[in-house]
């Protein structure tokens, strides 16, 4: 469904936002949106609800409250809740705000979709996962500028809104984010890829070298560290991550587990490792030469939606809303030969 | 066999060093070691010779001329060749040179040990590996500093001359270095575990991204960056490195694809990765939290070999030779609880 639209509808300004959970993510969203929109939060924490007030927030006291405010303001709802909690907040919402504009910042996006056009059909909803994060969570750890220079993923289908993904992207970028417009599924096969396959081999490597004993432990350099460092991370993090996104995660660790097996394989039949330096190496490469330019595009006719989501396919990153009455300029930053 | 030595036998001082291969590594050795005894050099590319000799370093001008040298002054000859060149020169060592103190400095250790029995049955070896290396290779790469705080793996086995180990410790220890005994097939072993699996699964991952495409690509941050680092280096030497240690590596490999196998199909039947994400996280913890402490240890009996072993088995690194009549002392560096 494409929506006609003029420049003041696309994320600009923001609308009030109401964010659901005061967390690491939701704390920091609510410190930074303060400085040009209307915000206010709400925690199923007495003690993070006066945390947040004490430190000058609006804090609705219930969770009726603060859907009702959004429903009543046209407001855009952030579920920054964890995963665990979308099955018992989404019904609630399709309760209070049926058909509220809605965006969730969880690290996987085509479950939640599914779970949004199960428990709560009638809001106008647009996924998105802001690449940020510490190794700390909760209100405290939060901070206004988080998301300053991180990549915000923004969900796209054929039914989005292009209002609501506006209203999103505008949040985003006014946080300092840069806007990757992509599909679901798209999202969840490259954060497999670049994220969660990376966390389950640092765990394996972790394991690998311990059981070397204290030999290998006191070899162990730099490059190990560098290797192993995101297995510091707490397992009840990366488990709630990877095993959210189990379908796309077991994908990519099947091509994974396929590469070293053929390796294994080489190196024990021929001896050589040529396919996997070779390969290997030229994409390592890659990653590193990769550099960006910034370009200006113009996206309008009906399949405006698919030239967005085109943009992130490509490697595209948004860096501004320049602009539209029909169409919608976008200011892009796109990979260009190195 | 057990050596009786004295204080004076055990590396104090350094004997003349003749250095095999002026690359990287035996570069560095030349340039660090001239501060403290006798040092000279040979490479069989005569651009080589002529450059270190235009640095100022003695440089013989053939390869019959510095074994004969080597020979005449016992001193300690350093075989810094690439491993492909040790099957020529190692029958050469053995005409000239029959029964010469012989080190190496390759990343791989037992094939060199069988090689060495087969080629060059009579030279008093101690194999060694300095575990310091950058991204640049050739005569012009090299530096006195490169081997400053470096872990320097040095291999015993029963037959080891206890005199010949004192050279290359005192040798290392004078660079800087931190010495670690152990034997062959246990540092093959712990390398395998802490860097030659480490590459191949940064090389996987690399490869995996890649296959995500632009998008994924552009996703990728600091942490995909650490966890394929090594990827970046020459796929020769990851290669010649790898390869080299094929027989340990396929024990590891098949290790870490085991429990990367038990995960995916734990995270496929029951939608969990509690054992990979908890076991690994606990040994990262425990990697991080490694701290040592200096202890003094004197060594001495028949079983003084073995108990020098020992202390390499346990994580120890040995920072000083402190003397000794028949019997050994040592400061090293210990694992302690953290």
């Amino acid at each position: 469904m494409m929506i006609t639209m003029t420049f003041s509808e696309v994320g600009d300004p923001t609308p009030p936002l109401f964010v659901l959970g005061l967390g690491l993510i939701g704390g920091s969203l609510i410190r930074g949106a303060t400085a040009f929109t209307e915000v206010s939060g709400w925690s199923p924490t007495a003690a993070t609800r006066d945390a947040a007030a004490a430190d000058g927030f609006t804090v609705h006291s219930s969770l009726e409250d603060i859907l009702d405010a959004a429903a009543e303001q046209d407001g855009l709802l952030v579920l920054a809740a964890p995963l665990t909690a979308f099955d018992t907040l989404l019904p609630r919402i399709a309760e209070r705000a049926p058909t509220v504009k809605l965006t969730d910042v969880a690290s996987v996006k085509a479950p939640v979709a599914d779970q949004v056009a199960e428990l709560a059909p009638e809001v106008r909803y647009v996924g998105s996962h802001p690449m940020a994060g510490t190794q700390f969570s909760g209100w405290s750890a939060g901070s206004a500028g988080l998301f300053d220079g991180a990549a915000w993923v923004t969900c796209l289908d054929d039914d989005s809104d292009l209002t609501v993904w506006g209203d999103v992207a505008g949040l985003a970028l006014r946080l300092g984010s840069r806007v990757v417009p992509t599909e679901a599924p798209a999202h969840d096969d490259a954060v497999a890829r670049i994220s969660h396959v990376p966390h389950l081999l640092a765990l394996a490597l972790a394991q690998v070298a311990q059981a070397g004993g204290s030999l290998a432990g006191s070899l162990a350099a730099s490059s190990f560290a560098d290797a192993t460092r995101v297995a510091a991370t707490r397992p009840e993090l990366i488990r709630a991550m990877c095993e959210a996104n189990g379908k796309a995660l077991l994908g990519v660790m099947d091509e994974t587990l396929g590469l070293l097996g053929v390796a294994r394989g080489s190196l024990a039949s021929t001896g050589s490792l040529q396919k996997l330096t070779s390969g290997g190496h030229e994409a390592r490469v890659a990653f590193e030469h990769r550099a960006d330019s910034l370009i200006e595009l113009t996206l309008s006719g009906p399949d405006l939606l698919d030239q967005l989501i085109s943009v992130g396919s490509a490697g595209g990153h948004v860096a501004g809303l320049i602009g539209a009455d029909d169409d919608l300029r976008v200011r892009v930053w796109y990979p260009s030969e190195a």
